[in-house]
This record gives structure tokens, sequence and C-alpha cells, in this order.
């Protein structure tokens, strides 16, 4: 069914995936195992499943089968805000005066407002599926802890989210949609908590951090009964349930007869990333296509670029497995400055091999640079996007630039992660003219890298 | 094309309708006529014009023409977020457990986050036909300045917009996005307009009113060169506009030989029900169907339930044309803890006139009902709902209740306006238990009716 490409592209809602794709069946060097901090000894499926539910032990574990069946509940969900659109960005095109195609898979048109829910609702089916009563987390800019809110209320499941302070405080619409949602939010650190209490007796008045929050929720989902532990990203799992946007993508490209030359995807800890460009990396790890894949990671957190391929910790609390991975250190943290999202500091394992084995390329843009982009996309395209998802704008408009002065008829692919609603206080100081850009310096970085752990 | 209903019914870009419907030229008995406040008599084209385009004022005036052409332009700006989905609530009606058929057209996916759009970029495309500068308007809760700012960067025209006060000031990030599309947004009343000076110096620390605002943005239309004012509801030509809507729902049901029962739709000063019912209504004049028709006000601005259908002042500064329709008094202030919107104490001249001619039907909901069916709709549906579009919600859920006590298999469509994502100072104080219910008495009510112009 060729022929003249309209604005969007929708499926229909028999075209939702049936399988998620898993890239790991496909890839010769398999990504590095998590190893348990204490004994430096790959972490077997039961002491994952201390943590994290059984089944998604089991597809954190799973590198043999290519796809797994979505189960109908899920798919169900799914129905509700899926298929997502992909949209032919005919009005950026005309703007930019570019020979480029443009097409942007749009995630954002669901409440929680970007990719989160595609595993969110997979991570609370398996956790309802198994009986238990809850599950916990941890959210920053709380695009995640939104979305597990949005995924526990529709199973009836108790929804615990540590949500960093200085973020619960800043970001109390993001805290008000969770608790419409039925979830409780506390800030992170807690009185809740051992780790919580340990950590405000060292720091009192400490505005929190992520890696706290994963500490906090972690012992909440081990210390109780019937609880574990879910997370919206770098995990094998998460990219696993991403990967019904690039599947989707791809099915509405080929509806047209469209190939992509590049897709672009912005990252910060992989799971849009890994989804997006799940089934077209497929392809090219079996050697049936080519593609150019760009990451498109915030100057101020250049894990791909400038940061070590090594083993490290996940969370600053150092209580979670190693991964090995692209990392800047668990203790770097972000410019207090830096309101662009993405502020993880290591990268999916996965996305990890991938990019150290020559699959993909990264590069970086910076936090002025992107609000420009995401403005003058908003503009034109009639949608406000995250900043996270501005990442993959920025660089978009760079490669249609460029074709401009080729006069090359690229066809580029990005994935607009979710919408800008909640980031309004970042457009602000971008409107105001107060945004700057930090990005660390070499001793810096050398510093956090300093202090990974020798394994 | 009838078969197995999907989640959602998505139409194609071609069914994007290539004409709006104007119901009054199937109406025996038209709408009264906008009055010239100084003279008495009804308003005519030139004197219109001076504050409105040109062409909207033709389109404000024709009462004759069905059928009037949506031009190409703004036909390809609808492909941006058009047609928007219908949505068969599956998941609302299981967990009703009714036997009732909901079905709901859901305007919120786009970044204006509401129905208001569909106006708006209209609006704009006549003024920038015209060779204006620029438009002016007032928002008071912020939908309609959004969705005119969008309008107005697309086709780079100024925008200027009054913004309430209290809205300024408790909204931050509703502005911020207006500024992000490039308007300017004033809080009124402000020092730059006369009319803003004279009401400052009369009440000093005023929070503002959407009648002063109004009134700040017509003088600024009518004292600079290349701009006019305009509006985002109660207009003919905005249900003309917003036809768009209901002429997309009932596609999208024809698609698969759904006839709805009833139309339920939320009224403020009546854009979304006038747009929602328009080519139903127009089946209903024509003695081709019948369809229940229900407006759904809350309970704290009940014009339709308990106003007087009479001429009176659309503003409170008394500048604007008079209009006959069901009024509260241009005097009339909804409750200050009133969160739900819908807060004009007018209502469409149009839908004025069908309601006293018996082609509709008109209730009031409570405050905190409306809430608790916002809350209970978006657990379910995945959604979360402006408090406008959940009185609508409310009022369909009572009617699945009905269903489920008598039995019936009733097909139920109402009109989702928009999203929550700007509202969550409300829904925090739903949360917390501190929202009430405010009715007003029948005395305050004879009050502010008593004050009516004498015509």
């Amino acid at each position: 069914m060729a022929g003249e490409i309209p604005y969007k592209i929708y499926l229909d809602e028999k075209d939702i995936p049936a399988s998620w794709y898993n890239m790991r069946a496909d890839m010769k060097n398999k990504p590095a195992p998590l190893l348990n901090p204490g004994t430096g000894q790959p972490m077997t499926a039961a002491e994952l499943s201390g943590v994290f539910c059984d089944e998604l032990v089991k597809q954190e574990l799973n590198e043999t089968d290519a796809y797994i069946a979505i189960p109908q509940d899920i798919r169900d969900f799914y129905k509700m805000y899926r298929p997502s659109p992909l949209v032919r960005a005919y009005c950026l095109e005309k703007k930019l005066d570019t020979p480029a195609k443009i097409y942007y898979k749009f995630e954002g048109n669901n409440t929680s407002g970007s990719h989160k829910l595609n595993s969110a609702i997979a991570q609370a089916y398996y956790a309802k599926k198994q009986g238990l009563k809850g599950v916990t987390t941890e959210t920053g800019a709380g695009q995640w802890g939104t979305a597990l809110s949005m995924a526990c209320a529709y199973f009836d499941l108790d929804c615990k989210v540590f949500m960093v302070k200085v973020s619960y405080e800043q970001k109390p619409f993001r805290r008000e949609v969770m608790r419409t949602y039925g979830a409780s939010v506390t800030p992170s650190p807690s009185e809740t908590t051992e780790v919580g209490r340990k950590i405000l007796a060292a720091h009192p008045g400490t505005t929190g951090s992520l890696g706290c929050a994963i500490s906090e929720a972690v012992e909440v989902a081990t210390h109780n009964e019937g609880y574990r532990y879910v997370l919206g990203s770098v995990l094998n799992q998460v990219l696993l349930h991403q990967s019904v946007i690039g599947l989707e993508a791809k099915a509405a490209l080929d509806k047209y007869g469209v190939k992509p030359d590049m897709i672009i995807g912005c990252a910060g800890g992989g799971s849009n990333l890994g989804g997006l460009i799940a089934p077209f990396m497929g392809e090219k790890l079996r050697g049936e296509a080519d593609y150019r894949i760009i990451a498109v990671e915030p100057a101020s957190c250049p894990s791909f670029t400038r940061g070590k391929y090594a083993y490290d910790f996940c969370d600053t609390g150092m209580i979670c497995p190693l991964a090995k991975m692209y990392t800047l250190g668990s203790d770097f943290i972000p410019a207090p400055n830096h309101a662009g999202g993405l502020r993880f500091h290591g990268m999916s394992t996965t996305l990890s091999q991938l990019y150290h084995d020559g699959f993909m390329e990264a590069r970086t843009v910076k936090q002025t640079d992107v609000f420009e982009a995401a403005e003058y996309f908003a503009r034109i395209e009639g949608i406000l996007p995250a900043p996270e998802s501005s990442h993959a704008i920025c660089a978009a408009i760079d490669e249609a630039k460029k074709c401009k002065e080729t006069g090359e008829e690229k066809t580029i692919l990005f994935g607009l992660t979710g919408t800008g609603y909640f980031d309004l206080v970042a457009y602000e100081k971008y409107n105001n003219g107060e945004m700057d850009d930090y990005i660390p310096t070499d001793a810096e970085l050398a510093e956090s890298i300093a202090k990974l752990p020798r394994i």
C-alpha cells in the first residue's frame, strides 16, 4: 500500500506487535552479565528474583529468544494508546527547506506523556500475575513514576514511588498526577527507610538524588512481603518492552515502502533508544540491511562519548548489581543547571556492547541548543516536546540541514519520546534567557571515573 | 465497513471534513441577532468588522449556508492533529458492568490540550489572509490562549493575550506555554490599557476577571492598526469551526453503522457542545433522526438550568454587543472555590435558541462529583481529563449506570474536550479532600439576573 504519505501514519489495532523483539538474540557479542557486588560473580535468577518479579528476571536473562509473545492483557492496555502515530514532519521539512524526509515516532500521546508506559504496563502485569501486592520504584523527573502509577491503577496494584526530594518540591504537578492514579509518593531521602535515615543523618538538608531514591525503593521492596522493585530504564527487560516503538515505526514505514537512512534517538539509560532502534538493529546485526544509528546525549552527561566501558554500580548507594556499561562513574552527578533530563551516569549494557562493537555512533548536544530546537519544533510541528526528546530533534534538524547543503534526499527517523507539559520551569528559564550550558571538564570526569569499582 | 469495533476509531487524513456545518441554516427559529448596546439595533457587518476579521464577521452573520468550505491551509494544519480519535470506552464499560456502549471523541491530543485549537487556527488564518499584523484575546484557564498562541506561531502573527491576573499567577506553566509559542501574555487588569488603568484605580489589588480581560483585549484590538479581537467560545463562528468535532465523530460511527441514542457535552460558552452535536442536531432539525442531546453544566454556574433567556452583555465591562442567551447576568461570578472551568455567565445564542425550542436538555453536576468521575475515568481509561470535560464524563457514567439498572443497551457518545495537565492544582485540592461544592442560592441568582439590561 504505497502512495502519498499522510501527515500521520496510523496503523490498525491489529498491527500492535504480537511479540517484543529481543536484540540480544541476534548479537554475536552478548552484553556482559550483571555481577553480584559481593561475590563478583554473575547474578543468578534466584538472586535477582528477590528484587525483581520472576517473569521479568527470565526476560532479563534471556539471550536466545528473538521474539517474546506479548500477553493479551498487555496488548489490551496498549490498545488504549497504541499504535502510536508515526508522523511525517512535512511542516518542519518545508520550514528547513531541506530535501531530507523526516519522520518521527511520537510516544507522548498518553497521559504519562512518554514512552515509559510501554514497559510500566508490562512490569505491572507480571507483578500482578505473580500475585504481588505492589511494586516500588524511584522517579526523578517523574515520567517513569507517572507511567508506573497509571499501570498499577489499571491492575489494582499498590505503587510506592520514591521521588527525589528536589523534584518532589519543584514538580508538585508530577507528584499530583501520581497521587491521582493512586500511588503513594514519598520525597527521598525519607525517614521511612533505614538507608534514608542514614543518609539524612549524614547529610541533613540534602535534596536527594536518583541513587538514593533507588536505594530506598529497593529496601522497601526487599523488606516487605509481596513487593518487588521495578525500574524504567537501563535493564534488558525494559529495552525488550520498548521494542514496540521500533516495531511499529518499521511497520508504518514498510506500509509505504520507506527505508530510513538514519535513526536518531536520545539516550539517557537507553530505554527509548533501545526500543526505537530494535528491529532496525536486528536487520543490521543479521546483515540484512544497513542503517546509521545515532545516539544523542547531553553534553553535560556524556556517557557514550566521554565515559569508560567498564563495570560500575547502577546506583550511588552501591546496593544494585554491577553492570558493564559506558559510565561516567556512579559518583557523577550532572550540573544542577542541567534541565534536559537524561541524567543517568551509565547506559544500558546492551546498547553499550553495540556501541563498543561499532553498530552505532553517538554525539552530544548542548542544553541551550536543545531548547532552541525544542521551541523551533513546537512552533512548527505543534507539539511541545520533552527536553529529553529534544536532543533527538536537535540532531535530526542538524542532519536535515546537512542534506540541504549537500542536496541529498536522506530519510531520517527520530524518536519523539514525550511531551514537555511538566517541564515548563525549564522552558521558562530558556524563555527568560537564564539557561546556560555546563560541560564537565576532563579532570572532573577523570575523578569520578577513577572511583569505578575494580573488577 | 462494519465489523468488530476497535478501541480507537481513527479516520484517514482524507476524512477530515472538507466543510464546516452551520446549524443555523437548518434552524427554523434563528438565534436572535447581536445588538449594538448603544442603539439597541442589530449589529451590522460594518460595525462588527471594527472588532472582528472581515471573513469571520461574514461567518458570524451567515444563517443560510449549511456548509462552508474549510480553506486548504486550515485543513493542512488540521492534518497535524486530526482526525482526532473516537474511542470506544471498553474498559469503562467493563468496570461499570453496564450494557451501555460508550464512545468519546477525544480532542485533547494536541499541545493546546483541548478542542480550542479547531477554531483558533481558523481565526488566525482569516486574520493572516486579511493582512493583519496580529490578534488580541483574553484567557482565563488558558486553554484558549494556548491554542491561539499555537495558531499564531504557525501563521507568523503577533498574538497578545490578556490573562486574568489570578490565573497568570497561579498557572505559570500555562503562561509559559504561550510564551514558548511566541505570544505576549499580560496579566489583566494591566496598566497597558485605558480600561485596565481605570479598573486598577477603582479596585487596587483586584485579581481580575474574564470580563475585564475581554475589555482590555478589545481596546487593544480597536486602538491598534492591523489588529483584531478574537474569541474562543460563545460566537456562532466558533461553533461553526468546532463542527469538525461532530462531523468526524459521526463519520467514525457511521463507518461501523453505529447510531448514538444520546450525545453528552459539557457546556460553558458552548464551543465544544455546539461542535460535537452539530451534525446530529442537523438531522434532528431536518426531522431525519432523533437523538437525546444533553448539555452538562456546573452546579455553580448553571446558565441553562437556572438562568434567564434574555439579552445580556457578554462581558462585565459592558462594551461587547448584547446577545440573547440563557444568562445568569454579566455580574455573576462563580464561587472562587469553583475549579471546574465553564465559568461563563451566559451561553451561545445558537444553543440558547435550540434549548429554548426543546431540541436539547440540560442538567447540572456538582464539583466534587465531577472530580470523582474524573479520577475514576483517569484510572480506567488512562487519560487525565480536563475538569471541563469531566462534567460530560460524570453525566455519561450516570447514564451508563441507569442502563445497568434497566438493562437497556443504550449507545452514549460524549465529548472529551481536553486533558487536565494544567489543572493539577484542582486535582491536588480534590486529592487532599479540600474541595467542596458551592451552589448559588436563588436569592443570589435573582440579584444578578435583576441587573440584566432592559431591552
